[in-house]
Protein backbone atom coordinates (compact mmCIF):
# COMPACT_ATOMS: atom_id res chain seq x y z
CA UNK A 1 0.00 0.00 0.00
CA UNK A 2 1.81 3.74 -1.20
CA UNK A 3 2.26 5.88 1.72
CA UNK A 4 0.02 8.85 1.81
CA UNK A 5 1.17 12.23 1.15
CA UNK A 6 1.53 14.37 4.17
CA UNK A 7 -1.87 16.31 4.81
CA UNK A 8 -2.29 19.70 3.22
CA UNK A 9 -0.59 22.74 4.83
CA UNK A 10 -2.89 25.18 6.77
CA UNK A 11 -4.31 27.27 4.29
CA UNK A 12 -3.39 31.29 4.90
CA UNK A 13 -7.25 32.47 4.23
CA UNK A 14 -10.03 30.70 3.56
CA UNK A 15 -10.63 32.08 0.00
CA UNK A 16 -8.19 30.81 -2.61
CA UNK A 17 -8.92 27.33 -3.74
CA UNK A 18 -6.70 24.67 -3.14
CA UNK A 19 -2.96 24.82 -5.61
CA UNK A 20 -1.11 21.79 -6.89
CA UNK A 21 2.57 21.85 -6.00
CA UNK A 22 5.03 23.25 -8.76
CA UNK A 23 5.99 20.36 -9.81
CA UNK A 24 3.51 17.31 -9.13
CA UNK A 25 5.20 14.36 -9.17
CA UNK A 26 3.23 11.56 -11.09
CA UNK A 27 -0.65 12.19 -11.14
CA UNK A 28 -1.98 13.44 -8.25
CA UNK A 29 -5.13 12.55 -6.75
CA UNK A 30 -7.79 15.10 -4.30
CA UNK A 31 -9.32 12.33 -2.41
CA UNK A 32 -11.28 13.68 0.74
CA UNK A 33 -13.52 12.18 3.20
CA UNK A 34 -16.89 14.28 4.05
CA UNK A 35 -20.03 13.57 6.09
CA UNK A 36 -22.57 11.86 3.70
CA UNK A 37 -26.42 12.63 3.78
CA UNK A 38 -29.64 11.70 1.96
CA UNK A 39 -28.47 13.22 -2.01
CA UNK A 40 -25.77 10.22 -1.53
CA UNK A 41 -27.84 7.82 -0.93
CA UNK A 42 -27.82 6.85 -4.89
CA UNK A 43 -23.69 6.02 -4.78
CA UNK A 44 -24.33 4.52 -1.23
CA UNK A 45 -26.46 2.22 -2.99
CA UNK A 46 -24.49 1.07 -5.58
CA UNK A 47 -21.61 1.21 -3.46
CA UNK A 48 -23.33 -1.64 -0.90
CA UNK A 49 -24.58 -3.56 -3.77
CA UNK A 50 -21.14 -3.65 -5.49
CA UNK A 51 -19.47 -4.76 -1.94
CA UNK A 52 -22.39 -7.70 -1.98
CA UNK A 53 -21.03 -8.83 -5.19
CA UNK A 54 -17.25 -9.03 -3.93
CA UNK A 55 -18.23 -10.70 -0.70
CA UNK A 56 -20.47 -13.63 -2.82
CA UNK A 57 -23.19 -12.26 -0.66
CA UNK A 58 -25.96 -11.09 -3.08
CA UNK A 59 -28.67 -13.34 -2.24
CA UNK A 60 -28.79 -11.25 1.17
CA UNK A 61 -28.98 -7.80 -0.50
CA UNK A 62 -32.24 -6.45 -0.61
CA UNK A 63 -32.12 -3.07 0.07
CA UNK A 64 -32.87 -0.38 -2.23
CA UNK A 65 -32.33 3.78 -2.33
CA UNK A 66 -35.58 4.30 -0.77
CA UNK A 67 -35.03 1.61 2.36
CA UNK A 68 -31.81 3.79 2.84
CA UNK A 69 -33.44 7.11 2.60
CA UNK A 70 -35.83 6.11 5.19
CA UNK A 71 -33.73 4.32 7.89
CA UNK A 72 -30.27 6.54 7.42
CA UNK A 73 -29.32 10.08 8.31
CA UNK A 74 -32.16 10.49 10.83
CA UNK A 75 -30.10 11.58 13.64
CA UNK A 76 -26.98 13.35 14.14
CA UNK A 77 -24.01 12.38 12.61
CA UNK A 78 -22.08 9.41 15.50
CA UNK A 79 -24.82 9.60 17.53
CA UNK A 80 -26.50 6.74 15.42
CA UNK A 81 -25.40 5.40 11.89
CA UNK A 82 -23.52 7.57 10.27
CA UNK A 83 -21.63 7.28 6.90
CA UNK A 84 -18.24 9.01 5.59
CA UNK A 85 -18.30 9.01 1.52
CA UNK A 86 -14.84 9.34 -0.33
CA UNK A 87 -14.98 11.58 -2.99
CA UNK A 88 -11.90 11.36 -5.77
CA UNK A 89 -11.22 14.27 -7.96
CA UNK A 90 -7.75 14.75 -10.51
CA UNK A 91 -8.39 18.51 -9.66
CA UNK A 92 -8.27 20.34 -6.03
CA UNK A 93 -12.05 20.25 -4.28
CA UNK A 94 -14.20 23.16 -5.41
CA UNK A 95 -14.84 25.66 -2.20
CA UNK A 96 -17.80 23.70 -1.10
CA UNK A 97 -19.93 25.52 1.77
CA UNK A 98 -22.59 22.82 1.77
CA UNK A 99 -20.09 19.93 3.02
CA UNK A 100 -18.59 22.23 5.08
CA UNK A 101 -20.28 20.94 7.96
CA UNK A 102 -19.03 21.47 11.25
CA UNK A 103 -19.44 18.81 13.18
CA UNK A 104 -16.81 17.04 10.95
CA UNK A 105 -14.93 19.48 8.71
CA UNK A 106 -14.07 17.31 5.39
CA UNK A 107 -10.29 15.90 5.24
CA UNK A 108 -8.56 16.25 2.07
CA UNK A 109 -5.55 14.20 0.89
CA UNK A 110 -3.23 14.46 -2.24
CA UNK A 111 -2.36 10.85 -3.19
CA UNK A 112 0.60 11.42 -5.67
CA UNK A 113 0.22 8.45 -8.41
CA UNK A 114 2.65 6.66 -10.68
CA UNK A 115 -0.02 6.38 -13.15
CA UNK A 116 -3.52 8.00 -14.06
CA UNK A 117 -6.81 5.77 -12.68
CA UNK A 118 -9.14 5.32 -15.54
CA UNK A 119 -12.53 4.78 -13.90
CA UNK A 120 -14.85 3.36 -15.94
CA UNK A 121 -17.49 4.02 -13.76
CA UNK A 122 -16.96 7.75 -13.18
CA UNK A 123 -20.27 9.04 -14.46
CA UNK A 124 -22.55 6.28 -12.58
CA UNK A 125 -20.55 8.13 -9.42
CA UNK A 126 -20.08 11.47 -10.18
CA UNK A 127 -21.04 13.28 -7.05
CA UNK A 128 -20.15 17.03 -8.63
CA UNK A 129 -17.90 18.99 -11.03
CA UNK A 130 -14.69 16.38 -12.04
CA UNK A 131 -15.21 14.68 -8.36
CA UNK A 132 -16.45 10.93 -8.32
CA UNK A 133 -17.53 8.73 -5.02
CA UNK A 134 -15.09 6.08 -4.84
CA UNK A 135 -15.85 4.74 -1.33
CA UNK A 136 -17.66 4.92 2.06
CA UNK A 137 -17.55 3.89 5.24
CA UNK A 138 -21.09 3.14 7.49
CA UNK A 139 -20.38 2.99 11.09
CA UNK A 140 -22.56 3.44 14.25
CA UNK A 141 -21.43 3.42 17.90
CA UNK A 142 -21.57 0.10 20.10
CA UNK A 143 -20.81 -0.17 23.41
CA UNK A 144 -17.76 -1.86 26.01
CA UNK A 145 -19.25 -3.25 29.19
CA UNK A 146 -15.75 -4.01 30.37
CA UNK A 147 -14.40 -0.32 29.65
CA UNK A 148 -17.94 0.88 30.60
CA UNK A 149 -17.61 3.66 27.26
CA UNK A 150 -18.90 3.18 23.99
CA UNK A 151 -16.89 2.69 20.72
CA UNK A 152 -17.57 2.56 16.84
CA UNK A 153 -18.33 -0.79 15.05
CA UNK A 154 -18.04 0.16 11.45
CA UNK A 155 -20.40 -2.21 9.21
CA UNK A 156 -19.24 -1.38 6.27
CA UNK A 157 -15.74 -0.07 4.61
CA UNK A 158 -15.57 -0.52 0.40
CA UNK A 159 -13.52 0.87 -2.02
CA UNK A 160 -13.95 0.96 -5.86
CA UNK A 161 -11.99 -1.77 -7.18
CA UNK A 162 -9.94 1.27 -9.37
CA UNK A 163 -9.24 3.02 -6.43
CA UNK A 164 -7.62 0.32 -5.08
CA UNK A 165 -4.11 -0.55 -3.09
CA UNK A 166 -3.68 3.18 -2.94
CA UNK A 167 -4.15 4.02 1.24
CA UNK A 168 -8.02 5.18 0.10
CA UNK A 169 -9.49 2.55 2.84
CA UNK A 170 -6.63 3.45 5.15
CA UNK A 171 -7.96 6.98 4.81
CA UNK A 172 -11.41 5.98 5.91
CA UNK A 173 -10.46 3.23 8.27
CA UNK A 174 -8.46 6.07 9.86
CA UNK A 175 -11.10 9.23 9.63
CA UNK A 176 -13.31 6.49 12.14
CA UNK A 177 -10.52 5.89 14.23
CA UNK A 178 -9.75 9.47 14.83
CA UNK A 179 -12.89 10.29 15.28
CA UNK A 180 -13.17 7.75 18.08
CA UNK A 181 -10.17 8.83 20.04
CA UNK A 182 -12.24 12.62 19.32
CA UNK A 183 -14.72 11.29 21.27
CA UNK A 184 -12.83 9.62 23.76
CA UNK A 185 -14.54 6.24 22.41
CA UNK A 186 -12.70 2.53 23.78
CA UNK A 187 -12.53 1.00 20.77
CA UNK A 188 -13.26 0.59 16.71
CA UNK A 189 -14.45 -3.20 15.54
CA UNK A 190 -15.56 -4.66 12.34
CA UNK A 191 -15.75 -7.95 11.02
CA UNK A 192 -13.63 -9.47 8.36
CA UNK A 193 -14.23 -12.75 6.27
CA UNK A 194 -11.56 -15.48 7.04
CA UNK A 195 -11.00 -16.10 3.43
CA UNK A 196 -9.75 -12.26 2.55
CA UNK A 197 -6.77 -12.47 3.68
CA UNK A 198 -5.71 -9.38 2.01
CA UNK A 199 -8.22 -7.55 4.05
CA UNK A 200 -6.82 -8.77 7.31
CA UNK A 201 -3.60 -7.80 6.38
CA UNK A 202 -4.51 -4.47 5.87
CA UNK A 203 -6.46 -4.38 8.95
CA UNK A 204 -3.39 -6.15 11.28
CA UNK A 205 -1.34 -3.38 9.79
CA UNK A 206 -3.83 -0.67 10.40
CA UNK A 207 -3.49 -1.95 13.95
CA UNK A 208 -6.02 -4.00 14.64
CA UNK A 209 -6.29 -7.16 16.68
CA UNK A 210 -8.03 -10.09 14.72
CA UNK A 211 -10.10 -12.08 17.62
CA UNK A 212 -10.22 -15.93 16.35
CA UNK A 213 -12.22 -17.10 19.48
CA UNK A 214 -15.32 -15.39 18.80
CA UNK A 215 -18.14 -16.15 16.55
CA UNK A 216 -21.03 -14.41 15.64
CA UNK A 217 -24.68 -15.43 16.04
CA UNK A 218 -27.63 -14.04 13.87
CA UNK A 219 -31.26 -14.11 14.25
CA UNK A 220 -33.15 -12.88 11.39
CA UNK A 221 -35.80 -14.31 8.69
CA UNK A 222 -38.64 -16.45 10.42
CA UNK A 223 -36.77 -17.49 13.31
CA UNK A 224 -36.68 -13.93 14.33
CA UNK A 225 -40.35 -13.31 13.16
CA UNK A 226 -40.99 -16.81 14.90
CA UNK A 227 -40.87 -14.19 18.99
CA UNK A 228 -43.49 -12.00 17.24
CA UNK A 229 -45.78 -13.14 19.75
CA UNK A 230 -43.90 -13.96 22.79
CA UNK A 231 -44.09 -12.40 26.22
CA UNK B 1 -33.45 -26.44 29.69
CA UNK B 2 -37.01 -26.37 31.33
CA UNK B 3 -39.93 -24.95 28.81
CA UNK B 4 -41.24 -21.74 30.53
CA UNK B 5 -44.35 -21.47 31.81
CA UNK B 6 -47.20 -19.93 30.21
CA UNK B 7 -47.25 -16.25 30.20
CA UNK B 8 -49.82 -14.99 33.21
CA UNK B 9 -53.69 -14.48 31.84
CA UNK B 10 -54.40 -10.89 31.39
CA UNK B 11 -55.60 -9.57 34.58
CA UNK B 12 -59.19 -8.47 34.94
CA UNK B 13 -58.31 -4.87 36.67
CA UNK B 14 -54.48 -3.69 37.51
CA UNK B 15 -55.64 -3.74 41.23
CA UNK B 16 -55.31 -7.50 42.66
CA UNK B 17 -51.88 -8.43 42.86
CA UNK B 18 -50.55 -12.12 40.99
CA UNK B 19 -51.84 -14.50 43.11
CA UNK B 20 -50.53 -18.16 43.46
CA UNK B 21 -51.92 -21.21 41.44
CA UNK B 22 -53.97 -22.13 44.11
CA UNK B 23 -51.89 -25.77 44.10
CA UNK B 24 -48.63 -24.78 43.22
CA UNK B 25 -46.40 -27.49 41.55
CA UNK B 26 -43.41 -27.80 42.99
CA UNK B 27 -41.37 -24.18 43.99
CA UNK B 28 -42.84 -20.88 42.01
CA UNK B 29 -40.19 -18.49 40.61
CA UNK B 30 -41.18 -15.23 39.56
CA UNK B 31 -39.25 -13.78 37.15
CA UNK B 32 -39.40 -10.53 34.98
CA UNK B 33 -37.71 -8.22 32.48
CA UNK B 34 -37.68 -4.76 33.06
CA UNK B 35 -35.89 -1.75 31.80
CA UNK B 36 -32.95 -0.97 33.96
CA UNK B 37 -32.20 2.61 34.65
CA UNK B 38 -29.30 4.24 37.07
CA UNK B 39 -30.58 3.12 40.43
CA UNK B 40 -29.52 -0.29 38.48
CA UNK B 41 -25.91 0.15 37.75
CA UNK B 42 -24.36 -1.54 41.40
CA UNK B 43 -25.91 -4.57 40.04
CA UNK B 44 -25.38 -4.35 36.80
CA UNK B 45 -21.82 -3.49 37.55
CA UNK B 46 -21.20 -6.33 39.87
CA UNK B 47 -23.06 -8.83 36.75
CA UNK B 48 -20.57 -7.59 34.10
CA UNK B 49 -17.92 -8.50 36.43
CA UNK B 50 -19.26 -12.11 37.06
CA UNK B 51 -19.43 -12.40 33.32
CA UNK B 52 -15.65 -11.48 32.74
CA UNK B 53 -14.81 -13.95 35.22
CA UNK B 54 -16.88 -16.39 33.15
CA UNK B 55 -15.03 -15.60 30.33
CA UNK B 56 -11.18 -15.67 31.64
CA UNK B 57 -11.57 -11.82 30.58
CA UNK B 58 -10.90 -10.25 34.33
CA UNK B 59 -7.61 -8.29 32.25
CA UNK B 60 -9.57 -6.27 29.60
CA UNK B 61 -12.26 -5.22 32.94
CA UNK B 62 -12.12 -1.85 33.62
CA UNK B 63 -15.82 -0.81 34.11
CA UNK B 64 -16.86 1.15 37.55
CA UNK B 65 -19.99 1.97 39.11
CA UNK B 66 -19.11 5.53 37.85
CA UNK B 67 -18.00 5.20 34.24
CA UNK B 68 -21.04 2.77 33.92
CA UNK B 69 -23.57 5.50 35.14
CA UNK B 70 -21.98 8.62 32.90
CA UNK B 71 -22.41 6.65 29.67
CA UNK B 72 -25.45 4.79 30.11
CA UNK B 73 -28.96 5.51 30.27
CA UNK B 74 -28.53 8.99 28.92
CA UNK B 75 -31.07 8.07 25.59
CA UNK B 76 -34.88 6.95 25.30
CA UNK B 77 -34.65 2.94 25.59
CA UNK B 78 -33.92 1.36 22.74
CA UNK B 79 -32.38 4.32 20.45
CA UNK B 80 -29.45 3.73 21.89
CA UNK B 81 -27.61 1.31 24.75
CA UNK B 82 -30.10 -0.38 26.47
CA UNK B 83 -30.12 -2.50 29.48
CA UNK B 84 -33.10 -5.04 31.08
CA UNK B 85 -32.84 -6.55 34.44
CA UNK B 86 -33.91 -9.71 35.52
CA UNK B 87 -35.20 -9.78 38.52
CA UNK B 88 -36.96 -12.95 40.67
CA UNK B 89 -38.75 -13.95 43.17
CA UNK B 90 -40.50 -16.69 44.92
CA UNK B 91 -43.46 -14.49 45.93
CA UNK B 92 -45.93 -12.24 42.86
CA UNK B 93 -43.78 -9.00 42.10
CA UNK B 94 -45.34 -6.18 44.29
CA UNK B 95 -47.27 -3.51 42.29
CA UNK B 96 -44.44 -1.26 41.27
CA UNK B 97 -45.57 1.99 39.39
CA UNK B 98 -41.90 3.04 39.40
CA UNK B 99 -41.31 0.31 36.91
CA UNK B 100 -44.47 0.63 34.61
CA UNK B 101 -42.60 1.64 31.64
CA UNK B 102 -45.23 2.56 29.31
CA UNK B 103 -42.48 2.35 26.51
CA UNK B 104 -41.37 -1.25 27.96
CA UNK B 105 -44.22 -2.79 30.36
CA UNK B 106 -42.16 -5.58 32.77
CA UNK B 107 -42.63 -8.67 31.08
CA UNK B 108 -43.60 -11.15 34.29
CA UNK B 109 -43.43 -15.26 33.99
CA UNK B 110 -44.18 -17.90 36.34
CA UNK B 111 -41.19 -21.00 36.55
CA UNK B 112 -42.06 -24.28 38.90
CA UNK B 113 -38.98 -25.76 39.98
CA UNK B 114 -38.78 -28.97 41.22
CA UNK B 115 -36.42 -27.91 43.65
CA UNK B 116 -36.00 -24.13 45.31
CA UNK B 117 -33.24 -21.92 44.43
CA UNK B 118 -30.57 -21.41 47.06
CA UNK B 119 -28.81 -18.09 46.42
CA UNK B 120 -26.02 -17.59 47.80
CA UNK B 121 -25.54 -13.81 46.80
CA UNK B 122 -29.34 -12.44 47.74
CA UNK B 123 -27.93 -9.89 49.50
CA UNK B 124 -25.77 -8.30 47.40
CA UNK B 125 -28.18 -8.24 44.42
CA UNK B 126 -31.75 -7.25 46.60
CA UNK B 127 -33.75 -4.75 44.40
CA UNK B 128 -36.88 -4.98 46.38
CA UNK B 129 -39.04 -6.89 49.15
CA UNK B 130 -38.06 -10.02 48.39
CA UNK B 131 -36.97 -9.26 44.78
CA UNK B 132 -33.82 -10.22 43.92
CA UNK B 133 -31.67 -9.28 40.51
CA UNK B 134 -30.64 -12.56 38.39
CA UNK B 135 -29.20 -11.30 35.48
CA UNK B 136 -29.65 -8.57 32.62
CA UNK B 137 -29.15 -8.43 28.91
CA UNK B 138 -27.35 -5.29 27.53
CA UNK B 139 -28.01 -4.20 23.65
CA UNK B 140 -28.24 -1.46 21.02
CA UNK B 141 -29.46 -0.60 17.32
CA UNK B 142 -26.75 -2.24 14.70
CA UNK B 143 -27.91 -1.62 10.95
CA UNK B 144 -27.57 -3.92 7.95
CA UNK B 145 -27.08 -2.50 4.40
CA UNK B 146 -28.08 -5.13 2.58
CA UNK B 147 -31.37 -5.46 4.58
CA UNK B 148 -31.23 -1.14 4.78
CA UNK B 149 -32.84 -1.73 8.43
CA UNK B 150 -32.12 -1.30 11.70
CA UNK B 151 -31.64 -4.16 14.25
CA UNK B 152 -30.21 -5.03 17.50
CA UNK B 153 -26.77 -6.53 18.84
CA UNK B 154 -26.52 -7.50 22.39
CA UNK B 155 -23.59 -6.83 23.73
CA UNK B 156 -24.11 -8.98 27.32
CA UNK B 157 -26.23 -11.22 28.05
CA UNK B 158 -25.67 -12.87 31.74
CA UNK B 159 -28.02 -14.99 34.13
CA UNK B 160 -26.38 -15.91 37.49
CA UNK B 161 -24.94 -19.35 38.15
CA UNK B 162 -27.56 -20.34 40.41
CA UNK B 163 -30.41 -19.21 37.99
CA UNK B 164 -29.11 -21.33 35.01
CA UNK B 165 -30.88 -23.99 32.93
CA UNK B 166 -34.18 -22.60 34.04
CA UNK B 167 -35.22 -21.21 30.85
CA UNK B 168 -33.93 -17.45 32.47
CA UNK B 169 -31.76 -16.81 29.36
CA UNK B 170 -34.38 -17.67 27.01
CA UNK B 171 -36.17 -15.24 28.87
CA UNK B 172 -33.67 -12.36 27.94
CA UNK B 173 -32.70 -13.21 24.64
CA UNK B 174 -36.42 -13.58 23.60
CA UNK B 175 -37.36 -10.24 25.15
CA UNK B 176 -34.77 -8.67 22.76
CA UNK B 177 -35.79 -10.70 19.41
CA UNK B 178 -40.02 -9.56 20.60
CA UNK B 179 -38.71 -5.97 20.83
CA UNK B 180 -36.99 -5.85 17.47
CA UNK B 181 -40.11 -7.28 15.44
CA UNK B 182 -42.17 -5.20 17.24
CA UNK B 183 -39.77 -2.20 15.90
CA UNK B 184 -39.39 -4.05 12.30
CA UNK B 185 -35.68 -4.40 12.79
CA UNK B 186 -34.01 -7.03 10.80
CA UNK B 187 -31.44 -9.21 12.62
CA UNK B 188 -30.72 -9.69 16.39
CA UNK B 189 -26.82 -10.33 16.58
CA UNK B 190 -24.29 -11.05 19.48
CA UNK B 191 -21.22 -12.70 19.62
CA UNK B 192 -20.15 -16.27 21.28
CA UNK B 193 -17.39 -17.93 22.00
CA UNK B 194 -16.36 -20.97 20.17
CA UNK B 195 -15.29 -23.11 23.27
CA UNK B 196 -18.67 -22.44 24.56
CA UNK B 197 -20.79 -25.14 23.38
CA UNK B 198 -23.55 -24.84 26.36
CA UNK B 199 -24.29 -21.37 24.39
CA UNK B 200 -23.83 -22.42 21.26
CA UNK B 201 -26.00 -25.20 21.59
CA UNK B 202 -28.45 -22.31 23.42
CA UNK B 203 -28.33 -20.30 20.93
CA UNK B 204 -29.55 -22.39 18.12
CA UNK B 205 -32.11 -23.78 19.58
CA UNK B 206 -33.15 -20.19 19.94
CA UNK B 207 -33.14 -19.92 15.87
CA UNK B 208 -29.92 -18.31 16.30
CA UNK B 209 -27.34 -18.94 13.19
CA UNK B 210 -23.64 -19.37 14.01
CA UNK B 211 -21.61 -17.69 11.52
CA UNK B 212 -17.79 -19.42 10.90
CA UNK B 213 -16.28 -17.00 7.88
CA UNK B 214 -16.71 -14.47 10.34
CA UNK B 215 -13.47 -12.62 12.46
CA UNK B 216 -14.26 -10.09 14.33
CA UNK B 217 -11.48 -7.07 14.68
CA UNK B 218 -10.83 -4.99 17.16
CA UNK B 219 -8.19 -1.47 17.19
CA UNK B 220 -8.32 -0.10 21.10
CA UNK B 221 -5.79 1.11 23.39
CA UNK B 222 -2.78 2.67 22.34
CA UNK B 223 -3.32 1.38 18.57
CA UNK B 224 -6.09 3.34 18.66
CA UNK B 225 -4.82 5.94 20.25
CA UNK B 226 -2.17 6.07 17.59
CA UNK B 227 -5.45 7.75 15.44
CA UNK B 228 -5.25 10.85 17.83
CA UNK B 229 -3.41 13.11 15.10
CA UNK B 230 -4.20 11.67 11.47
CA UNK B 231 -6.18 13.94 8.90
Amino acid sequence: MAAPAPPLPPQPTPDPPMTLPENPIGNPLFVRTRLANKDDVPHIHKLIHQMAVFEHLTDLFSATEASLSSTLFNSPPFQSFTVLVLEVSTRPFPEDLHHNNPVYPPVVRIFNLDLPIDDPEAGAFRSGDGVVVGGFVLFFPNYSTFLAKPGFYIEDIFVRECYRRKGLGKMLLSAVAKQAVKMDYGRVEWCVLDWNVNAIKFYEEMGANVMQEWRICRLTGEALQAYRNWG
